[in-house]
């Protein structure tokens, strides 16, 4: 936030989540978006930064500005139903910001799956849709188990491929609440893009099995990257990331991930066309509510309890999110030093104050 | 098949399909089995080894046989409907074969995805599930989108544990037909314990990431594995198999993976409690047959066309199954040496001709 530009910023700031929510409502609000979708994507940003996920949280903002600026998200969009039958749904999402899509989505699929035991609803005509997870737990908190998944454009090879063919292709499965929430959101890649380029800007080397290079070899240089890798073994982590592609772009009728604009490089005017997957069941259709939730968290306890190979403890799926959300409305949102700028130059332009920003070293964030 | 029993035979065995289909059909017979479930239960376990899936085809019949006569497997259940809706229903297996099980659930599936779109049938006190593949396929083979999961006994310790925790929970998803078929089936571990076993039995190392020992220590002597190892990253495979245990047991109120017997140390008289996952959606309620199909070939061809790092191609989930298919429909099924001899002692006892048996070396199965 200070010092020559030529010196990157490494420093984490914290920042007041009600005022990060505020600044992203404004701007939001400021290209046209309505109130109900301004407050579901900034609270889906915050609560995804909340959770320390430093990819998808608050740095996506300006991205979303942007899309919106430039006509690729619709910011008054007319969702719409093309094809239903009672527990399924095809939506066009008419290019409208994928958080609200997605969003929509889960919705449609909980009020489904609450008459029906089960629900899926394809969204096609959408745009990026933020951190999966939001989608997945907007199913769960209504008491249901909930799938998501979307489409993303090319980043990974295929096994034994060198160039990228299939986006990052994300899944979220999420059910149960408070201390014995279950909330996986992973990349059907090691790791995704952002965690290479931030190595790169670092100068620090990539780990083995994470990139490719032009040729196909496994590299450590990040500047060498030509693909990510998918999870390993290589033939299961690509037959993950097509089950992801299978299930939202074929289903749905929509591009496959290499017809997919990067963010980075879309045209102006025309909504990115991506497509996601919400799959949703209700447990007092099978087993009854009651079992259900005595076996998730016997599922839970049991997993945190086992032997730890090293002195940190075995963790479940969103436990290290659920400590880093209790961190954040401690001590404030952690942010990089980029979208804690951002933020305060949207507060300026949107006649708000700017947010105190507290610097925190890197290395305890 | 011949020499000393202290030299393993490592070779391996061409039999013909439909000799080995009806031994195993005889043999099922003798345990009190009926038509219809034998003939099921042996084509899935010819199939499953006609397309050179070692772990789960024709290996598994002894131990499938040693189950129904000691009554751990029910060779005449009524597997009825505890409850259901439309698009889901849960059903008693009431100690079925899992083969048998899980298929009555995807035909189950089938039946009422045609209606609804969608249908999710999970199954409680099941048996061993054999590949996952054969229920996923039941629903591709109907036209559909088939995913099929099981509970599994501990084998896998949860990333940084040390200890045997979830099953190798697997999962299949499965879409299409012929030349386009999607077939995937994989454990959620980075291998099964058989190819440990194998490892272990030929004195050879086992790869780095496959399993861990007693301290949770990465460990390349099978004789010291004491777990093996989820898909790596840990905490993402971890995760999967998670999702498996959820998707089976929690939501059929059925004991979780630590709770199940392992095959070989079950007491006899009762079922072993395997619950399973049967989902089916009909594209014809999404984006529609044709564009499904059509997306679904530009996948699977897209990916068979992208750039190999080295000279073999990159393939598609259930492609190397096929060609092994292909294969053993031209020169025999390929078993194993214990395998080979088990059928041949069934024939003996049934009164059938012994299967002609061809050794092939190892090295060229």
């Amino acid at each position: 936030m200070s010092g020559p530009e030529t010196t990157p910023d490494t420093r984490t700031y914290r920042v007041d989540a009600y005022a990060a929510r505020e600044i992203a409502v404004r701007a939001l609000s400021g290209h046209g978006v309505d109130d109900e979708a301004c407050a579901l994507v900034a609270d889906a940003l915050v609560e995804t930064s909340m959770r320390g996920v430093r990819t998808h949280g608050l740095r996506l903002l300006p991205g979303y500005l942007d899309d919106l600026a430039r006509r690729i998200a619709n910011p008054a969009p007319k969702i719409e139903v093309v094809r239903e039958s009672g527990p399924t749904a095809l939506l066009d999402a008419d290019a409208a910001l994928g958080v609200v899509a997605g969003t929509v989505g889960a919705r449609e699929a909980v009020r489904r799956a609450a008459q029906y035991g089960i629900a899926a609803v394809v969204v096609r005509n959408s745009n990026h849709f933020a951190a999966a997870s939001i989608h997945g737990r907007v199913m769960s908190r209504a008491g249901m188990v909930g799938w998501a998944m979307t489409s993303a454009s090319s980043r990974v090879a295929p096994f034994n491929g060198r160039d990228p063919l299939f986006g990052t292709n994300p899944v979220s499965v999420a059910a149960g609440a408070d201390e014995h929430e279950f909330a996986l959101d992973m990349a059907t890649s090691q790791v995704c893009l952002g965690t290479v380029r931030e190595r790169e800007r670092g100068g620090t080397p990539i780990e083995p099995g994470w990139a490719v290079d032009s040729r196909g070899r496994d590299t450590c240089d990040a500047s060498r990257a030509a693909a990510l890798s998918p999870l390993d073994p290589g033939h299961k982590g690509q037959g993950l990331g097509m089950v992801v592609t299978l299930m939202t772009a074929v289903l749905a009728d929509a591009p496959l991930d290499w017809e997919l604009d990067h963010m980075e490089r879309s045209e102006s005017g025309c909504g990115r066309r991506v497509a996601h997957f919400l799959l949703c069941l209700d447990p007092a259709f099978f087993g009854g509510r009651g079992a259900f939730d005595e076996r998730l968290r016997d599922l839970i306890d049991t997993t945190r309890a086992a032997r730890p190979a090293t002195g940190s403890a075995v963790l479940c799926p969103g436990d290290p999110e659920r400590s880093s959300e209790r961190e954040a409305a401690r001590s404030g949102i952690a942010l990089d030093a980029a979208t804690a700028r951002a933020l305060s130059e949207l507060a300026r332009r949107h006649g708000l104050p700017a947010p105190p920003l507290r610097p925190t070293p890197r290395s305890t964030p």
